[in-house]
């Protein structure tokens, strides 16, 4: 059995976010992220065709969501960001690694 | 949009561990669960049709899976336990929260 850390080996800051897959099954993938600063641009929210589930593992981020009001994350805190909601990250702390627990699920 | 703590409103500890759904989807649920020095019993472990991807949270634990060598589970690690694999928690701590992300994927 191996079990691995979430928190170890966090990649340095660079210019992109860093996208880890943690396990990819048939309709499930999860996902760790880490962001340094980063923000999504304005013009380019996301938008997917899967749910997607998110957990705030350490650091902090604001959030915003198609027709909801923009949020503020902390560690622990979590939401379901639904399949075709466009949704962008407003802020993550410059400075600090802010990671995410993310499980994409097939809609 | 709502969003919920993990860490929040844990519940006291109490004869049996604590588990909750945080999303259920086909062939997908995420749940809590927390440990207040809570075992599995030697002669009851789990074994599951599902396999399962767990994250610790915060807290500690000790894991036993058959045909592996016992592991020690610190906040951050995660593994996966795959279906039909009988398992034990062996030790967490008493007299402190400890909290587990599962998630339970269909084989």
């Amino acid at each position: 059995m191996t079990n691995r850390n979430l928190l170890a080996k966090l990649p340095p800051p660079s210019a992109e976010e860093d996208f880890a897959t943690l396990l990819d099954r048939p309709g499930v993938r999860i996902e760790r992220i880490v962001s340094h600063g980063h923000v999504t641009p304005p013009d380019a929210p996301y938008e997917q065709a899967q749910d997607e589930w998110v957990l705030m593992v350490a650091g902090a981020a604001r959030l915003w969501l198609e027709g909801s009001d923009e949020v503020t994350l902390s560690p622990g805190d979590h939401l379901l960001i639904p399949a075709g909601v466009r949704h962008r990250v407003t802020w993550t702390p410059p400075g600090q690694p802010t990671v995410w627990l993310a499980v994409h699920i097939a809609a």
